[in-house]
């Protein structure tokens, strides 16, 4: 099939290479040299994608595409690619909500697949099976991505812009307890969780259940909690207190200045993810409820390291082989529902799930999974 | 007499409201905000004293004046004082060696007596005074000036400019051990050490001997630290790390901007001692050697508060009012000699230090002194 992959970031790159092993891939991105680390076989193109009115040209030959551009641009692409009629699956993890768009998707026949990585994506997909066979009472997702190096202060590496992180760290977090939507500050609840391999993380609310918190309302609890090493949390509270992570423009030598903007500046060099740069990737998932009217506990846990022998760093791996399932599920008619599909919805739909999970493990993005009956 | 006090800041209003009970007293500053704090009986006038040229005529009539400018032009201003002829008392605590002056001010027949505050100040004032009557081992002095009420997450209070304050955090330390003069990364060797009154507190090296290296190399260990709240110093250490201190200008959309710069106008309102605002000041002296044959433990303890009566901050009252002490050391004849002189060799001059002690006394400002043959 004939695919395109709009954005050729270091998750782009991925999915664009994993899909030309099979398919015919085309690429565009504003930057040439994140164009020129393309994959061999992958037809790499500079071009500004935020140019909408020439995506009917630009898409014409696309039988499916995947869009992995910036958050910020990230619902406007995928309206302009469902504009065009062409089947898309979404990583852009844009702020909006996508089911605005399901209308719009289903007068054009076209099936999106959305928020389709690790967390979301393997979390929603993990949720969204286990619904369709339990009671569930209790869903919560611990996820990051970090550097194997430990280097103070931070001891953080963004696989994406310092911006999006911090963003991250200080819209208010909402969760579901007992069927209502809570609200807290952005890094709160903080509590040290020990991981296998990981050793002692730093878990905190982040607003990361997305789809979810309106997908499944009858779930009564539903929580999402970001991880980082211990002490990156305190540093990044005193950084927002001390008003480093401002918003607020404000008057500096003659300059208007927000002052996050100038801290993740600063932060961009040391928050880069190096080329070669071991990192890991980190989800727990617990799912609790009622299987068969015995009370039981499941457990998915991903701990998935940087590949050398393909120089894909795991976050790559880890988000970018969940999409590239999900475009295969589309290209193999495994899905063909007309609308826009978070993927919890997805997994309603039987088969996807196991499709994906094992398409993961042939890419050795091994998911373990543990059933306690309590 | 005729006394002109340079800078009508926080410390220099408290000195020259201090003499104006006694002498006549004109002040001088750039700004005329600081100068309507001005007390009663002060003469105040706005001058901009960066116009050295202007100092002959300016203090014409002064028979002593008083230094309490920015330290930055500290040293240029106490040179132009001396070339005009008249005693002075400085406390602008200026970077450069006041030592350097000294041939000049004996040639205009001047007495300087300079870093005459707390610590420098008091400080070498009571090694000083012991080093005339014992053989002294070790010299320690901790100190600090903080607010009472501790907000996170500095928990600190600057009485003078933020960018100050972190120049001494950002400067190398050095202190003497065994005879010589080691040289440490600044905010090293932190501790936690328990106060009287203020609990504990964190101790780190900061580069405060100055004067006393060189006018006592006969004692062989010396050592200056700084006093704040615990994690004060941790998070101070982050942001040198993470780059937000850094003197090497970045570029930012166009503009050139050093990260320190910016750093100090963010901290700036956040630092600023506001009016009555409760601070105190905290000093302990410890010295250690043989008096009269017998190993000794010498120790001065400061503790002192806002004064809310005259609304005079502490740090304003210690400072000031050591400084004030030695002007009139000098209106009284009680100290005559020709040149410069840190407090350590006024405290030579016999009657000297007992002056000060008495005249901090008479102003509530108290050192509790503790011998302890061991």
């Amino acid at each position: 099939m004939k695919i395109t992959v709009l954005g050729a970031g270091m998750v782009g790159r991925a999915i664009a290479a994993d899909l030309a092993k099979v398919h015919q891939v085309s690429t565009y991105d504003i930057s040439d040299s994140s164009l020129a680390l393309s994959a061999k076989g992958v037809n790499a193109k500079q071009y500004d994608l935020g140019q909408y009115a020439d995506y009917p040209v630009l898409l014409a030959d696309a039988d499916i595409v995947v869009s992995a551009v910036p958050g910020y641009m990230g619902y406007k692409t995928l309206q302009s690619i469902i504009e065009c009629g062409k089947n898309v699956v979404d990583i852009s993890f844009f702020p909006e909500d996508a089911l605005a768009l399901d209308s719009m998707a289903r007068k054009h026949n076209v099936t999106a697949i959305v928020d389709c990585g690790v967390a979301p994506g393997m979390s929603n997909l993990i949720l969204g099976y286990y619904n369709t066979k339990m009671k569930i009472e209790n869903f919560l997702c611990m996820v990051g991505g970090l550097p194997k190096q430990r280097i103070k202060p931070f001891e953080y590496k963004a696989p994406f812009s310092p911006i999006d992180v911090i963003e991250e760290y200080t819209r208010p977090a909402r969760y579901v307890e007992n069927s209502h939507i809570i609200t807290k500050p952005a890094l709160t609840d903080a509590e040290l969780v020990d991981f296998e391999k990981a050793g002692t993380l730093e878990a905190f609310n982040t607003d990361g259940l997305r789809s979810i918190m309106f997908t499944m309302p009858h779930i009564p609890n539903m929580k999402e909690k970001t991880l980082r090493y211990p002490g990156h949390i305190d540093l990044m509270k005193s950084l927002i207190k001390a008003g480093f992570l401002n918003t607020t423009p404000v008057s500096f030598k003659g300059n208007t200045i927000r002052p996050i903007d100038f801290s993740a500046a600063l932060l961009f060099e040391q928050w880069k993810l190096k080329p070669e740069e071991e990192e890991f990737t980190l989800m727990q998932i617990i799912i609790e409820g009622t299987l068969d009217n015995i009370k039981t506990r499941i457990e998915y846990f991903l701990y998935d390291e940087y590949d050398a022998a393909s120089q894909t760093s795991s976050m790559s791996r880890t988000t970018g082989y969940t999409c590239t399932a999900a475009v295969n599920l589309i290209a193999n008619n495994l899905f063909m529902e007309k609308g826009i599909f978070p993927p919890e919805l997805v997994a309603k739909q039987v088969g996807c799930f196991d499709f994906i999970l094992e398409y993961l493990g042939d890419r050795n993005v091994h998911y373990r999974k543990t059933i306690i009956a309590c």
